[in-house]
């Protein structure tokens, strides 16, 4: 069943002027204006109802977050979170994750989130994955030279996938654990999915993906 | 319990004059004359009883491939199937995988097969590991330049770590599987403790590791 959209989320969103960036394709090449200081940008690709983000953003205010989000419903719980903890290193994208090279210059992004992204599980479906190598080649394009990738997901099958799409997309892969919430890691930051996946005793698949000098 | 050796293993052993490499050292750097045709050298260590190695030099006569193996017993047993298969590009050494360096030449070995090794589970043990990295390293200056890593294990903590091990050295991973059994990897040459496990429904962990040009 279709979920119901909620009526009016689409004029709510657009009316958070400061925290909702209109038209992003104007920004290409001048992320940095957009912000009040200058410092890295970390993008969190699909950032749902924004936990990690705005708590990414209140921890380091010295970097510069966008959360982009396709579902408007969900982006403006996002937006909302970030208004009440007051932050002014973040902003949003209602947009969608195949159109990045629109919105980015090569080589302007620090840091790129992947946190429990569809797994889209037939294999016919594998090129809609966040983690396929055409996604992969794009964002090694928009990340600098010491640009990151840091990946989560619950689902083992698309884990195992995505280790090998960073792998031939020539990414070194660092950090790899099979079970966050067991593993050494020191602060790790959850999303709302995270949370009650976790609870239920599953384990998070995580890893980072580097780009190679 | 400490397993009582059966006595006149090592005598058995030394017996094989054809099979198994008395003072392997003299060859570092000749293993092709070891052999009655030129050809890439694959080596497996810990060889156990010798199922997998036995049948994949069956199967691919142009390569040359030696098993090396610490404990005497299972290593007869790995010979005799050697015998029985009337195999001439295979030998054994009766040797410690800690002391690879001084039986082979840097680059002289192509491909390397770690299987079901001791997973060594105490983090106090981990320089114990085969794919730690100083065994890596190790084996990365006697792989040629085209040289590979194939490990597998039913062991997911020494496979988190592994994969862990062979980024950090800097190894190209590939074919990367949590579940070699359902997997699309055609032609898997099975070990004993390998048919054992995976009828129990246990999944079995690969993935190559290459060297980078």
């Amino acid at each position: 069943m279709r979920r119901r959209k909620k009526p009016g989320s689409e004029e709510k969103l657009l009316s958070k002027d400061k925290l909702v960036v209109k038209e992003p394709e104007k920004y290409k090449g001048k992320w940095c204006s957009v912000f009040q200081q200058i410092g890295e940008i970390h993008v969190e690709i699909g950032t749902g109802r924004g936990q990690f983000i705005t708590t990414m953003a209140e921890k380091n205010p010295h970097i510069n977050y966008i959360g982009i989000e396709m579902k408007e419903e969900v982006l403006l719980r996002a937006v909302t979170k970030a208004e009440k903890k007051q932050l002014e290193n973040i902003v949003f994208l209602w947009f969608d994750a195949n159109r990045l090279i629109e919105v980015f210059e090569k080589g302007e992004l620090h840091r790129i989130y992947i946190n429990f992204c569809d797994p889209w599980p037939k294999n016919r479906w594998a090129k809609r994955r966040l983690t396929y190598r055409s996604f992969l080649e794009t964002y090694k394009s928009l990340l600098d030279k010491q640009g990151e990738i840091h990946f989560k997901t619950d689902n083992e099958k698309l884990f195992e996938f995505s280790l090998n799409e960073f792998s031939i997309c020539d990414l070194r892969l660092r950090n790899i654990t099979f079970d966050l919430h067991q593993s050494d890691l020191k602060e790790n930051i959850t999303t709302e999915y995270e949370d009650k996946f976790s609870q239920m005793g599953k384990p998070i698949y995580r890893c980072e993906a580097v780009k190679r000098n």
